[in-house]
């Protein structure tokens, strides 16, 4: 049985605790996988201090009776913003892996994206999830195959498993050179595998298990002729019922040719820091994206969402949810399906209380308003 | 007998070296207590970054014969800018609690603000201060209770006892989440009470002794239905014959309002950081609210003024007065009431000394021409 | 034999890695010299700091097919944008020298520029790279020696042998006052030499092995008297066929002196922060530079480039190519020969991977686009 | 005997290595009263970070031969632009105290400004100093005394032995309330004193040496009634034969003041932070200062000056000279007299390589154009 064993420590008060007990139990080359980043990191420390920087505005002694956090949009209806985002091989970190997580996702009303790399069956994780009354909705993700067939099997599957939107990938045509892993030598155990993906193939895939330093010669030439491209989502779009999001859009001409293809809806997204180093927080790409796609169309927003607070801007800067990626790993690997639950309240707990200190009973009362326009002086950002 | 024993240790030059002390000398529940900010405690260091970043431009050879620091508007008169802020439970630090730091503020001069949940019945205060001489003001502050009856008895309680103002806390209509108190594990020891609530309640009052991890799911609910609103204001301004000042106010909006509804003044305030974290410095948010209500109508500040450079900026940025909060619960960790007056002597004196090398002999010349404009190079921020 | 026998250490995943390595392999006055800056090393710090802080911004899902990295201007044709610097007395570091780098930068396509102070005879190094099939160009760095006739020897032997371009370095008319090598007491072993500089002299060149602490008073003297000025740039492009570069151009009106006087090409440098201490970064200076000289006009840039999405930037800003210096030492020290294959090799496999997550099929689809102007929060500026 | 025997350490090649030996040497008092700022120390950093973060722009191949370091516009001619600033009671470091300062400082022609706080009579300075051949100019330092027969006796005695001209401090009409020492308390031993002030009285003077915690109530108040105004300077002016400068001067209106009432000169001086903490880096004040007396005017700075750079940049921003102050210091503690004129060396020769490498062959060439204009990217600034 894994150390894991449901019991939360008595000193977690957020998820950063998460992430400090999660640090102490994982093997070094486990926590080189999960934490680090592309090349030197500076994304994924960008994407947590943006939303840290942008400075909240309280408002006092409004009414707030009859509050809520439900998020009700046009293909998009959530008990509250909070939803999780895909992560690979969640056995890694815990024996009930992507199971558990499901299942606390569930009881908390968190959507859930489930990772095409995954280490569970899709359907069994769908047997859990669908049945629950107070869930949020289950999405699955993928990457474009090298072949079209082996995309289309996975769709299919998905469709048939009952998932409720398919979440394509598109910022990652390569795998990320991350460094720390490499150097950690971290290479997936005999008993963790992709087990949804047993017979098909990603493009560049064979990279991820690579421990050789240095990146075969051939890699980078057949990546840049097996890249996915807009016309693969026409394809796509034509070849599933499912709504159909993207993953990784960050660029606003991007969002628009999205819109223009009939995408159902976009995930501003650098990957958490973990494909291309250097890239701005997300925080700071998200208010171009939400300009070019106009107030309806659906955008969420991952990366570096630590805090209730951190949520409450995302929607102030134009998403309509976020999605948390490592937060939840930590939680699954320090308490298993327990841990997952409370991280997702101690977050929507801490949304709630952000929510009411700055005058909104609602998500829809959220607006660029709460964010401060008080100007700091230089000292405050110095050390 | 406690270890606080009046001495004033050698090495004690600023309101720093009592923090250091104090540090050594609480254990780590208590420290986590008395510093610990709401979340990440972000506000916390930006309120004391932010009066050091602003840059002080001095004024030399200039007349300073018969200068004095007296404040003397309508509505506040003090012997110095510098007011003692409200701190809950005080004999958690010491066993003479409120009684030393009242003491050691009317020998100094200092106005006086009672926690509504002081740690001694509030008429002993009141007896204590009321005789002396050169004392300060004395007024109390309280929060609007669950029920309003509940908030009348306070407040002609506060009025039999010769309280001089109420001050309503209106930033906090929740407990806020403090992270470092939580895992530190902080209870109130059974004989320190807030004892001027004894039969009352306070709405949400209950979560600030729950060390449970995480917040009863009906807390935030039951809090968004109970919270006060402008017409509670409305409601204790007609109640109550003592001038009423709202403590939190930092949207101009909001000063606009209470300014509309009678209220006597404000406090421009973050709670120290411990409500909401990543809002802006009160140095950042007192300009915008002294625009707001106008050049004559009272506004104090506190939050970081650690220095008399501190409280002469806060003047120069609009403030009549300011008040500071933890560093007298320093000094009285440290040295009982002697330490609270030794404190206020301190910043008194650097209060003084920053006034004369500004080249102000007085408080009411001091402008925010005392600001310098001189441009400061990049480099002079980074490390 | 040296311990650097070539095998690569299996931690080593990025440039960074051989640098933290070779500081543990190599002794502390070999550290000093090949890590120190002028002065403080503020410069040295900026210069990677600056490429890191330069945000970039992906596009997805466009064709990258037929991609490739190849720099095809007029007067600069290489397999990828990736040169080696000139760096002094490479034998302090590996017995194989300037030899191991040579056939290094020939195996994996990256130009060389040897160094004026190489420490094996030019003729050696011309044999090894001009035969290689896939070699990048071979070029020759020079000071303007103390006597003009000293200057054409060199010139005349490097014509000889076979080399393509000849690279004056300008921005250094004294040897900077390196504090961290007279601290450590830096002295050239007796066995590592300047051999093709036998019998000729560098203006101020004794002060590099002055281990005394100072200048000597004569030196600065005598030093104004003796510096280049462009009428020797003059005079050496009439007395060379080989194509000339300057480097060590950094402000806009130099380059467009040198592109009057008929200058080939120039290399943006700081000198990698070893001669004037609170230089900007070369980033920083790189734009105005290529403003200056037009589109067209060949212009690289080194200091400070460690990622290939530094190669990327660089682009982005307007060089056509870059050089890296300290880099390809680190790596000879730690593996030899296969260590510089393999850095070049690592660094060139980053700059394909971040080509094609920005949309850019070939460094001509290189555009300042690449770079987010994605504004970010003061808070990721600070600690 | 001292264990500062005149030896310079081997691994000194700078300013900051001085101050790293001299550290080692002192005891924990004597360290806080030397570098020891007022309260935080903030304006300590900022003046040497603030001539640190001006970026510098080199000019290559100008012509250099001929250049040279005088200094010589009406009232102001120096060998280099380099003084020594007053600090009091040099016997706390060197049994020979100032003796061995005005040795170097002649020998090495840098100018001298004696502290009235001297521990060695000024007329044996005088003695010392004004038979040297190569020496700079001979200042003596003052404060307006309480009474104005004290303050005549000593420019009386200063003309008498003399002195070339008097420096009225006027940035200090308290002592500042210097933390460090304080906590440390520091003491001056028996055998260091003032012998100067024999039998006068400066203002405030008495809280120097008090090492109670807290300044005494009267202070302040009798502060207020003594201080300095511009009637004094002007009285000053009258009663002596000798060229006048004001030392601490910051505000553009202060300086002009000074110059209607005839001063002859002034220095932009923060008092090394030593006085008002948070006031602007010195570096930061002077432009402004420069501007409002006009370019003919002389304006020395001091404040954080620790490289030859920095000498080059004051120029740059409008200084005709600069004073540095702990340096001498530091060089005295480690290696007597000719560790100061070690010192003084050591950054004359930086800034004349400083001076090359921007292309001025003088000082009279410097302008605001040796200072760069390339915009850093905000990750430099950061961490």
């Amino acid at each position: 049985m894994s150390p894991a064993t449901g019991r939360i420590p008595p000193d977690v008060a957020s998820l950063a605790d998460y992430e400090r007990h999660a640090l102490q139990r994982l093997d070094a080359a486990r926590v080189a996988w999960l934490q680090g980043g592309a090349a030197d990191g500076l994304t994924v420390q960008a994407n947590q201090r943006a939303w840290q920087g942008l400075p909240l505005q309280p408002r006092v002694l409004r009414p707030l009776a009859h509050g809520h956090t439900r998020i009700e949009r046009p293909g998009l209806r959530l008990p509250h913003p909070i939803m999780l985002a895909p992560v690979a091989y969640l056995r890694l970190v815990h024996p009930d892996g992507e199971l558990a997580t499901a299942m606390a996702a569930a009881a908390q009303g968190a959507g859930l994206v489930l990772s095409t790399q995954a280490s569970v069956p899709m359907e069994r994780v769908a047997e859990l999830v669908l049945g629950e009354a107070e869930r949020g909705p289950l999405w699955f993700q993928l990457y474009a195959m090298a072949q079209r067939e082996h995309t289309l099997q996975l769709v299919q599957r998905a469709e048939a498993a009952g998932f409720e939107a398919l979440v394509l990938t598109v910022d990652a045509p390569v795998q990320g050179a991350r460094d720390a892993e490499r150097r950690a030598g971290f290479r997936l155990p005999a008993d963790v595998r992709a087990v949804n993906l047993q017979g098909l193939a990603l493009p560049g895939m064979a990279a991820a298990d690579a421990a050789a330093p240095g990146l075969a010669a051939g890699l980078c030439g057949g990546l840049l002729a097996h890249a996915p491209t807009w016309s693969d989502i026409a394809w796509l779009k034509a070849h599933t019922r499912l709504p159909l999001w993207l993953k990784g859009i960050t660029h606003p001409l991007d969002a628009q040719q999205a819109q223009a293809l009939g995408v159902d809806g976009l995930i501003v997204s650098n990957h958490g820091g973990r494909v291309l180093d250097t890239m701005p927080a997300t925080a700071a790409l998200l208010p171009a994206v939400r300009q070019a796609v106009g107030p309806e169309w659906p955008v969420l927003v991952d990366g570096g969402i630590r805090r209730g607070t951190d949520v409450l801007k995302a929607l102030a800067l134009g998403a309509d949810a976020v999605l948390v990626g490592r937060p939840h790993v930590h939680a699954l690997a320090v308490a298993g399906a327990l841990g997952v639950a409370h991280a997702i309240r101690l977050l929507r707990d801490e949304f709630e209380i952000a929510l009411a200190l700055t005058g909104c009973a609602t998500p829809a009362e959220v607006s660029s308003a709460v964010l401060s326009s008080a100007v700091l002086t230089s000292a405050e950002r110095g050390g």
